[in-house]
């Protein structure tokens, strides 16, 4: 069931049971698996993978008034890989290369980058900036508000909070600098902000700012030492700033970083 | 596929791909959206809309023996505003106005007030009771044997739990009371009880009762000051109790706490 | 619509919406509900039921380069009870009598035995290992390189973790015992070890092995007993080791865990 006003690109796949409504635009390569829903509005850029049973530019509250839908559009970047049953609002933007796994939550307000990665079950809460090349695991909170500038890694169940008197009207978001490493289960409170390098430690509450190149671990969290302290496991290498250590889906991948960092300027391309 | 013992009422509408089995009422002006599955005997009353592939009146365990569905009916309250992909068993009452975020689990046995939200990935494990203008955020795990008072905030990541020496035939569920907050990812264990106002921190591990309008923090959650110590960040005034400070969505939100309850004493309607 | 390569036994029942790909075996008396997704060379034996919209055989990441599916094979024991909206990969294997909630994902590498459980919106990220009479309750989180024993508990919101120095190319997975404990909330960090009947108790944070049983609390999680100090609340007696208290779902229901083993060792038949 296809909208007649959708503009459709060469060598598209749709299979059976898709819904593609008013206005949609899918450009040149996509693949869009069995059942999904696609709203007015929503423009899939090419070569971008929909998984089975997605729902794009999901209604947002004022749909449920008079059962109208509004204007309210979902750009979702070229070579995109999205797994099964996400949920992606309208008025969001996401960039290239997005890769999400199953049942991901995006809401109305989000604006994501280039080549980030979001894991199965994560929520995203909407009203948020998540800048480029970004890993984001499992089950993960992104509360209104929140600030993730590239080159994060938050892992499982970490949640961003943003309300410091709950219930209120006040919603103080989260800030993460970049290369900074959110680990699991900890929980970020209102208006917190962690700077560059920053780690917080697996289970830590999280109530005072993390300053650049720091560890804090518990709850509440407190400062332990300082990010270069840490060994990775294996080589005995000093494992932080990780950006010196690891590659793997980083635009340094095929060199390092300090290469690719001094390319950079030498040659004034960024 | 609609079963011919379903009745419907007045403008419905019902969207391709949805199911509708035996014994279903449907009151005027309800709106199901694509795929839904709504199992034998649910009462979906007026005005209320179902979000795309949810499954009312889910089997029970009996059902899997021999594949035969036995009466357990749902019902779900008028002006009900259920997202996508909502999972909500039979045998459960769910009051008026109910609002669910999406992929939301209900189980047999849950009792639900009026004016209740429920966030998206929400697990309400069932045989519990939660009252009326309850606010339950996203990812929230209900043990069975919960006791919701009206009025409570339940923020993300919360678990109730209720077996203290698990595994074990033993369950003793969680009381909250009225006015209480539970702050995100705290975890409350087996027969606390957590008295009026009280306010427990992110993350805190709760092993014994919280007394009326005392804040806790902390694994293991100790008692830290009372609520009337903590204000807000932006006004500076004293943020709890939060029924004099927060109206939104509350039955007080056209006066305030105090006029509508002494509204409600003197005309001696509560 | 059923791929004529499929091979389908006797008294199946297939719900409307079910799409059936190559080289799939169904056994007798399997029942799956609607709008499945079973994608090629899957492989369910007898008697099982297949939840509404499950996708079985998901597609591994070769598939998404070409949009080729390879040879991933998916075998699900006899006599699962799989509900609603469950995703399990390609590559992975599932014993007899297996149950899972609603939402649960399952990735490739995933070989899990006999009798397992595993609750609504859990997520087994694959390349573990589980073994036989496993109860992991609801939105747990099992990482690669895990390798859980026979007879272990691993209640809500548990966090099973592989990098010690995220993010990094090493995986060191999390080992637990039989007969340990895992309490809700709680996070295990990478490489370590749970002894057998070991006790991590709710929200603790794990960064160390835990002895035989030992119980451990608290962030970071410190000893301060032996299983053994711990009674049962109502009955006054000893509530671990519980498998001489416990024994819905295990091998020994019928009789007594000594009965029951004594009664092997005798006849030498494990």
């Amino acid at each position: 069931m296809i909208h007649p006003t959708a503009k459709l690109g060469q060598n598209i796949t749709i299979k059976e049971g898709t819904i593609i409504g008013k206005n949609v635009i899918i450009e040149d390569d996509v693949y869009i698996d069995y059942g999904c829903i696609i709203r007015d509005n929503v423009h899939i850029k090419k070569a971008s993978f929909i998984g089975a049973r997605s729902i794009l530019g999901e209604y947002l509250m004022d749909f449920y008034k008079d059962k109208v839908n509004k204007v309210h559009p979902l750009v979702i970047g070229e070579n995109a890989l999205i797994r099964t049953e996400n949920v992606i609002y309208g008025d969001a933007v996401i960039g290239d290369n997005f890769q999400s796994g199953h049942k991901v939550t995006i809401r109305e307000g989000s604006n994501i980058g280039n080549n980030v990665r979001i894991g199965t079950l994560s929520d995203i809460q909407g009203h948020c900036d998540i800048g480029n090349y970004i890993g984001i695991h499992s089950n993960v909170h992104i509360g209104q508000k929140s600030k993730i500038n590239d080159y994060v890694w938050i892992f499982p169940y970490v949640v961003l909070t943003n309300d410091p008197t709950p219930p209120s009207e006040v919603m103080l978001g989260v800030t993460i600098d970049s290369f900074a490493i959110i680990a699991t289960g900890s929980i970020i409170l209102p208006g917190v902000h962690i700077y560059e390098d920053g780690f917080v430690g697996a289970g830590a509450v999280v109530n005072r700012d993390v300053p650049k190149e720091t560890v804090v671990v518990g709850n509440p969290a407190k400062e332990i030492c300082s990010v270069r302290k840490i060994k990775n496991k294996v080589t005995g290498e000093p494992a932080y700033p990780w950006r010196h250590t690891f590659k793997r889906g980083m635009p340094w991948e095929e060199s390092d970083y300090e290469i690719w960092y001094n390319g950079l300027n030498v040659k004034g391309d960024e």
